[in-house]
Formats: C-alpha cells, sequence, structure tokens
C-alpha cells in the first residue's frame, strides 16, 4: 500500500499529460521559432497549450507568457514589475507567508533601495485587510499577495490588493498574484479579482515540471530580466520547453470542473481531521476554512523529519513544509506565531483529486503506528 | 522523401532521451527536493544526468548547473558574472557574432554603464587574437566568446581569452563560452580552454527542449540572477525541469565519439559541397574550416524566406538563420561584410550523425529545381 500525500510538492502526471508530451517528443519535436513545417507544427501545438491555459483564466491567449515554472514566472513577476515602475515610487508590499521565489525577489529589491512592507498573518496565517490598506500609498509600485498559502492552504483575500491601491490613489502599483497552489483548486479570474499578474504551474495540476505560467494583463508593461530570442514577447526569451508546455496544456484541458474536485477534497479533509482528533497529542496548524488541498498538522513531540522518514518507509509521503525549503525551518508557521514545538514537529499533507479514502485511511493508520512505537522508545 | 537539415534550430530527440523521458514522467515522477522515497528516486536521476554531463565536459559533478536551456545558461553567466565583479572593473569584451542571448545580456550590462568591447570578426567569421590582446586590461571583468558560431560554423580560438586575461593581468577577468552549439561535436574541456564558465544546451544533441547546464569552474563565484529555492546552489532556484534533464543526460550518454560523428559530417558537408559548386549563382558564406555541421550558403537572386517556403513545401527543412532571431536580418553575415544580396538569399543547412547522404542528394535536387523554377518565373 502506498499514500502519496505530498501533491503540493509536485503531482503524478495524468495519463493525458504524459500522452501529450510524447505527442511532443516523438512526432511534433521542431522548433516553434522555425518557419518551415517542423516549426510551424510546433508553433500550433504551443499555441494550443495557451489557448486552453487562457481559457482556464477567462483571459486572452496574448496574455499568457509561458515559463519554465512557477519561480521564474514569480521572479519575472516581481522584479520585473519592480523595475518597470521603479522611477515612480519605491514602496513594495508583500505578505510574511510569501512562497521563497517571491520573497527572496523582494529582498533583492529591498536590497536595491525598495521599501518592502510585509503584511504579518494571524495565527490563521491570514493578513489583516486594515494593515493592508495602512501600508498603500500613493509610492507603491507592486503588491504582491500569494493566493493559496502552500504550507497550509490559507486563501488570501487578494482581491483587497486592488481595491488598496485604487483607495490610496496608487495609480502606478501592479498587482501580482502567486496562484500556483490554487490554479485549478478555485476559481481563478485575475480579471475579477483585479490582478495584473499570476503566477501558475504545470507540475502542481498533474502536468510535468518543466513549465509554468505568467498570466499579464494586456497594457501592462513589466520589464525583462532575462535577454535573448524574441520568444513569448520577450518576457521570456529562448526556445521554449515545448514538451513541458503540451503537458501543461494537456493536464489542464484534463481539469475536470473545480466545485466536484473541491467537493471530493473536503469529504477527505474532514474524514482526516475526525481521524486525527480521535488521537492524542495533534495539532491542527491549518485553519478551518484552509482550502481542503493542503492540511498542516503538528504530531507533538515527533520531530518532522523523524514521522517523515518513518512514514516514507511505510510508503506514505508527506512533507514538513515547502520543498523549495528543503529541510528549513518554515517562515510560515513563524509568521503564523506557532511555538517551537509546534513547528519542529509540523507535517503538510497534501491531496489531489485523485486521493482516496484508502490513503487517508492509511495515513491515519501510519501516524498512530508511528505515534505508538515512538511514544514507547521514549 | 523528406530532409530535415536544421538541426542547429533543434534536434529530433533520440530513442534513449524518449525513453529515459518517459521513466521520469511515469514511474520516478517526485519532486527531487522531497525528503521521502519519491524524492529521493528523483534526486537520484537528477545526479545520474549531471554525473553524465560533468564526464563529457571532463569536470566534477558539483561544476554542472542545470538550467532550462541555452539562453537561461548564457543570461545567469554573463549578468551573473559581471554583477558579481563590478566593483573590480567595468570593461567587458565579446564578440560581434554571439547568440542574441549573450549580446543582449551585455547589451542591458552597457545600459547599467559597462564598457562593451565587441571584436570584430574577419570575412571568415573569426576574430583577431590581436586584437582580443589590444582590449583585454585590468578593468575586464568578462570575456564571453562563442565556441561555434551558430550561423556559419566557424570556430573562435576561445583558449586566447585566458591567455589575453593572463597576459594583461586581468585577475578579475572570468571566461565565458557559449558552447551550444560545440557540445557533443568536438572535444569540450572547459578546464584546457581557461573556461570559468560554460553554457551548453540540450535539444541540440538530440535531447528534449527544456533543459541546459552552466559548466561553474569551482571556486568561481557568480551573482544570482534569480531568486527563490535551494536547487541548484541556488545558481537557478525552483523545482528542476526533471523530465528534460533526464532526456538530457540520456541524450549526452548517447552521443557517439565526437570524432566518428564529425567524419561523417566532414563527408556529407564535402559531398554537398562539390553538389553545390556544380550549380550556378550559389556563394558560400561558411569558412572551408568551419565545423562541418553547419553550412550557410546564398542562393543569389532568391530571397532566403521564398527558397525556405519552396523547400519546406518539399519536405526540406533549412533556415535563413537562428530560429531565436526569427525573420529578423542575420547579425553574423554583417559583421563577416557580407554584401546584402548575399544577406538576403542566405540559407543555414545543418545536419546532424543521422543526416543521410539521401536527404543531401534531395536537398541538392531542391535547390536546383528552386533555381529552374524561380528563375524561369523572372
Amino acid at each position: 500500500m502506498e499514500a502519496y500525500l505530498d501533491n503540493s510538492a509536485t503531482t503524478p502526471l495524468c495519463r493525458e499529460a504524459v500522452e501529450r508530451m510524447n505527442y511532443a517528443l516523438t512526432t511534433c519535436w521542431g522548433n516553434p521559432s522555425s518557419l518551415h513545417s517542423h516549426g510551424i507544427a510546433a508553433s500550433e501545438l504551443l499555441e494550443e497549450s495557451r489557448s486552453i491555459i487562457a481559457n482556464k483564466l477567462s483571459c486572452e491567449s496574448d496574455e499568457i507568457y509561458f515559463t519554465s515554472g512557477g519561480t521564474e514566472s514569480n521572479n519575472i513577476a516581481v522584479l520585473g514589475a519592480a523595475n518597470a515602475m521603479k522611477r515612480r515610487g519605491s514602496r513594495i508590499i508583500t505578505t510574511s507567508v510569501e512562497h521563497s521565489s517571491v520573497e527572496e525577489s523582494v529582498q533583492y529589491l529591498e536590497s536595491q533601495g525598495f521599501d518592502v512592507i510585509r503584511l504579518r498573518v494571524n495565527e490563521n496565517g491570514m493578513i489583516d485587510e486594515r494593515q493592508l490598506y495602512a501600508a498603500t500609498n500613493p509610492s507603491v509600485v507592486l503588491i504582491s499577495i500569494m493566493y493559496v498559502n502552500n504550507e497550509v492552504g490559507t486563501i488570501q483575500p487578494v482581491e483587497f490588493a486592488n481595491r488598496a491601491a485604487v483607495h490610496a490613489g496608487a495609480s502606478n502599483a501592479l498587482i501580482h498574484c502567486d496562484a500556483v497552489q490554487a490554479f485549478g483548486k478555485v476559481q481563478l479570474k485575475p480579471y475579477n479579482m483585479g490582478v495584473d499578474l499570476m503566477s501558475i504551474s504545470s507540475h502542481k495540476i498533474h502536468g510535468p515540471k518543466g513549465a509554468g505560467a505568467l498570466f499579464v494583463k494586456k497594457g501592462t508593461r513589466i520589464a525583462p530580466h532575462s535577454f535573448g530570442g524574441l520568444q513569448e514577447g520577450k518576457i521570456r526569451p529562448g526556445t521554449e520547453p515545448l514538451p513541458a508546455i503540451a503537458g501543461f496544456g494537456a493536464a489542464a484541458a484534463a481539469l475536470p470542473d473545480y466545485t466536484h474536485s473541491l467537493h471530493h477534497a473536503m469529504q477527505l479533509r474532514d474524514y482526516m481531521l475526525s481521524g486525527i482528533s480521535a488521537m492524542d497529542g495533534i495539532a491542527v496548524n491549518s485553519p478551518s476554512n484552509a482550502l481542503p488541498y493542503v492540511t498542516n498538522i503538528s504530531v507533538l513531540g515527533i520531530p518532522s523529519e523523524v514521522m517523515l522518514n518513518y512514514l516514507s518507509n511505510m510508503g506514505i509521503y508527506v512533507s514538513n513544509g515547502s520543498a523549495c525549503s528543503k529541510g528549513h525551518k518554515s517562515r510560515v508557521l513563524k509568521a503564523m506565531n506557532l511555538n517551537e514545538a509546534r513547528i519542529n514537529s509540523a507535517l503538510r499533507i497534501s491531496i489531489s483529486r485523485y486521493t482516496t479514502k484508502e490513503e487517508i485511511d492509511y495515513l491515519l493508520y501510519g501516524i498512530d503506528s508511528a505515534q505508538k512505537t515512538m511514544r514507547k522508545l521514549k
């Protein structure tokens, strides 16, 4: 028996993505920039994916720029927006619970003279919109807020970013949303959310690693982050990672209606939480209104790595936080003001539309067995 | 009948690359940063590729950093080297025939105050080492020279870069070599060439698009170009494009001894040139000592795009220059001081180890047929 419950780190590929990639690998392997028929066929495959992704975000195809993944999308958006606007203002607003690709990009901008405000979060990992309004002034050039948190599943009120900017007369402010963990799982319409730039990634929705996209609202100007060919409107130069983009498109096309998957995730999450509440010594770190795909718990007294190893040996795969911060202590849980004991024993359980009740049962059995074994050892 | 002769733009994938990618797509799909067994298996696949590439460059595995492709490798190297060294000097030396990802990166650095010297080339596309020595002084922080030119196949004497730097006492100078078109086709030992940074790409050696690598000589410090996770020594943060990297490794492992392929390429190139010399009105733009994989010719009086379309309709695929500069006039041929007529009718024919004599015959037939048809029309 196996239970893969680390879907926020990466997901197994869906059949549709593998098939479309094989078409790109064996038949449609041309360079989309080539002017002959192999190039034209490759370019059509690229545009097919672009149109699928645009459709999923209810935007136009020419507002979608393909990248090599979520980290590159976040870098292009954050650095590009700040650098394009730097003569018009110097304040950047973000949160204390962003992914490292946003947090470290703003750290770099801070070292270049930008004035960075990181909104604090409450014990639910939620920002306070009054704090957002208070921080927003006409010198704001960028507000970057993650939609669904990758470690605890908290959903931020991203739509307040644009409202705060309008309210403060911050006419130069661009709104960026890291929606990597939200894409495919909630309704995602950047236009309705007042968002100018939105990052999404393929390998979180059962597509391959190596592709992502950045929504750039028509008319939005960002400074280039890298240089070279004419591809992707020069926002992301270099030969497109076509096999991965084809897989990304196919995985996006295969996404079922989000309400259907959400219902499934909610049932499994509630089932898991009721099982956990029957055990001793486990604290739940995710808020009750978190997106049900991500649940963070602490098995008090058992260090995350120890538990993770124990479970991995049983074929149960969870994580202790963001894969991109491999082994480091969680900034997110710290920002939520959890105590050291909770942080050191945190586990992130992240499910997908393919997760089964049997996998949750096996997880509960695994945690129970770990607790019994390890508490006995003490 | 088909003849794919645009291998400098991209190559069809070899069987070995497709197979290894399918292993990554269907079995080994974990996130290499995850601490459980799916992560460990993915990490092993990543390191397998790294070790293969390192072996091909006669360097250590920890000197190889995976990227999403040649353009990203060039950006990381050029921007990273210049930014790391900017307090120590301001001169950058490069050539007038670089790929756009190097040329536009140095243009950006120029706009930031760097003093950029572009070495001129002669009618063979070759730099003059005396000019290189004359331009090198102690304020040089970066010398970036392409090894094999992507449009005409000229091989530059890259080893002179380090010698010039040593001679001029330019102790801070880092030497970068864009070896994207050279990898797998010539002996490539960055240590022997006095190179600190070397860019290579997967999709030029029958691997997939979406992976590349940068050799960074041990002890070389470059400033980060993008920000985020801990992957690839923070030189290229973000989840690794593992399927493409696995394919890259497999394609590199499948490379035959370069002397064997070179012999094959030379025979085909000579056969083609003798066929071409029997036709009227064709000028050869590549020098006679070019790497035989790339041959640039001008079918005088027939615009490149017209010829390209004619041939494409027959199933013969060539290009009019770099795919990354889609449709734009060649900077390389201009730098070689060719006249407008030659530039406007230029065709790049690029072969691979899989190219056959029958394909060359078909190309010759196609060019002859195009000439007859179009000259008649005039």
